[in-house]
């Protein structure tokens, strides 16, 4: 494989603008494109419109206009060769006259395969599993657990104290983080399709669960949505006052048996990205069945020494058999800390199916 | 004031210098000093030996010899102008010659003040306050507590996992971090006049508590030393087998019936420096008196949702009642995360007479 360095700094570049996107174009994936003339030189640049408008390449192709032809389209996921809503992308880049495709991820559905064999078809050039991991771990993430597991991409959102407690002991828990933390939270809100808590949470905290402080550009496609807010209330617990089943956003009331009934349910509903925003009970049943793909821990430098734990009781008795996980983002946030972590898939038995072996972060 | 690019960096030098020798010089604090030749290039350095060695200014200056003449001496501390059981060192400065002395932290004792007025007296240009906070913190942290508020200076050095837990429901505790994180704390305990747990800690897991990784120079004065090792045990339920009374370091097992009566008695055997490594328990007991001037969190990227919380019951109830620390040092530490931190000291309420308000780092 021969990769120029113009064609790596697209590929990065493709990999942010995916991520730009990420949350508003379930069920399809978040992809990003940059389109490099005949020289090198970055001419076009686009993301997956929100269902039903242009893919990604499309749109890098539109602003390349005729400075595409005999250049290379760099792009996360392997162009499309079927018809769907939009027409297929790979006659938009034959079209254009593009020389070469460059690709980090191989289209995994059969619907959707076939293109870069349409593409050399045509006489164009491509090169697959550029920096695949990378991408496979970005955007496209959430979208490839759809298709692998036919389930939701669980983000797990947790502010702790050091000492581990999501609340005090008389129940409070405004605020445990920061300002900026909290901003964090409504950017993160933004890059998923649901929010979920259970009915504990939604009982103690009366949340509202929508995106506020994200601080998006109004022409950015996430200004204009909002996730679909879930409680997970088996009883009927919650009352017809709570601030979740306001109008500000749509709202699921789910008496789903598990967490795995749930995202089911929502996966159904076109949610490829779920942030788990629920209390320790909530978070505790989601971990033991292995349905955490992800955790961002806000740690704030506080110590309680009393109060809910971060997360139940997880069957676990001897230090051996601890839930182990691997840090991948570490940083600053105000005063707080971000830590963000993947689960190491050795444990949970279901994931022995699991498909991503090769890209697990570690 | 007006201090040079060179001396600046000698006094950043001047700090390491003293931090190299944390440990092994209470009750005399650990300085550290870089001559500079009239040119302003580094011709000598030194940090305090072990007491009854000579001070730091004495073996820069013995390194720097005839090249001291007309040159500048950058210390972390003033020097002092008293006869110990070494002479004084503003003597041997005038006698080199130099012409300049940088010093960060003014002299706090009485005793051994008029360091400064002495050198300029004899001619000597003195400035005084350079990068002061910074040399606070470091190396000379412990010594000033022990003179400004005549006890040691309390390091709580604690591994738990992401939801705040020091040992699993069984009790087990080994290992919670990886072999870095422990060996940070051979590292840690190396900087320290003694290492305290309570008989709780001795009971579950027996131990040994010596600096052993700790990966020094066999010339380094803390390769030859050992901590006291403190056990804390009111109840003598300590057994005559324990591990941490075996001939590899000295033990005391103290019956002081708190942490503050725990600190005098130790006070008075010139410790200035103490790793509390203990429990929840006694943890709590010394976070409850104002009594940790400095936090280590090792955080395992582990779940375990049950087992010995970080720390005890702190007679919190609200959420705005937590106490509250600020993180100084966040880095990685192999698959763990190492958090520093400094209590924020306008809760407790003894802390009002702290006189480090200046320095305290927020
Ligand atoms: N700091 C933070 O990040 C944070 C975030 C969230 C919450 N909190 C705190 O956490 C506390 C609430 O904790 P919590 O554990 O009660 O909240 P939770 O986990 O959000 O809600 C628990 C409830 O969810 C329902 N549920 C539905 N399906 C479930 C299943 N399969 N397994 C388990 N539960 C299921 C159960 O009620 P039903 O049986 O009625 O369905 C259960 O009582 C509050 O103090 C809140 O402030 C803190
Ligand atoms: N992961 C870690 O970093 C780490 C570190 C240490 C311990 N641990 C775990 O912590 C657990 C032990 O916890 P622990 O809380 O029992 O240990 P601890 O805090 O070390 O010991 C508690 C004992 O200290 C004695 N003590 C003496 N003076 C005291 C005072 N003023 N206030 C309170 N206690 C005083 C008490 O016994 P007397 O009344 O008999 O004096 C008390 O029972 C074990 O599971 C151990 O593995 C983990």
């Amino acid at each position: 494989m021969s990769v120029s360095a113009a064609e790596l700094s697209a590929m990065a570049r493709a990999r942010e603008l995916g991520m730009g996107v990420l949350g508003t174009t379930s069920p399809n994936p978040a992809v990003g494109a940059v389109v490099l003339a005949a020289d090198g030189t970055p001419v076009g640049e686009g993301a997956t419109a929100p269902p039903g408008g242009p893919h990604a390449e499309v749109r890098a192709l539109a602003q390349a206009g005729e400075r595409a032809r005999g250049g290379t389209a760099v792009v996360t996921l392997e162009p499309c060769a079927h018809t769907g809503r939009t027409g297929p992308c790979t006659e938009a880049l034959i079209a254009a006259g593009v020389a070469r495709v460059v690709v980090a991820v191989p289209e995994p559905t059969q619907l959707a395969g076939g293109g870069a064999a349409r593409l050399r078809a045509a006489g164009i050039e491509v090169e697959l599993g550029v920096e695949q991991q990378a991408a496979e771990e970005g955007a496209l993430g959430a979208w490839l657990t759809g298709v692998r597991e036919h389930r939701p991409f669980v983000v797990w959102k947790v502010a702790g104290t050091l000492d581990g407690r999501v609340a005090a002991a008389d129940g409070s828990s405004r605020w445990v983080t920061g300002p900026e933390a909290r901003a964090a939270v409504h950017r993160l809100r933004a890059t998923c399709d649901a929010v979920v808590v259970g009915s504990g949470t939604a009982l103690a905290d009366d949340p509202q669960l929508t995106v506020r402080d994200a601080e998006l550009p109004p022409t950015h496609p996430a200004a204009a949505r909002q996730p679909l807010r879930v409680v997970l209330d088996r009883r009927g617990r919650l009352p017809g006052t709570a601030r979740v089943l306001d109008d500000a956003a749509p709202t699921l009331v789910s008496v789903a048996a598990g967490p795995q009934e749930l995202l089911e349910e929502l996966f159904a509903r076109d949610v490829r990205r779920v942030l788990l925003e629920g209390g320790p009970t909530l978070a505790a049943a989601f971990l033991r069945e292995g349905l955490v793909d992800e955790a961002v821990v806000h740690l704030a430098p506080k110590l309680l020494g009393a109060g809910a734990p971060l997360v139940g009781d997880l069957g676990i008795t001897g230090i051996g058999d601890a839930l182990t996980l691997s840090v991948v983002g570490l940083t600053r946030l105000g005063g707080d800390v971000e830590i963000r972590l993947r689960p190491n898939r050795h444990t949970g038995d279901r994931r022995v199916a699991d498909h991503r072996g090769a890209t697990g972060g570690s």
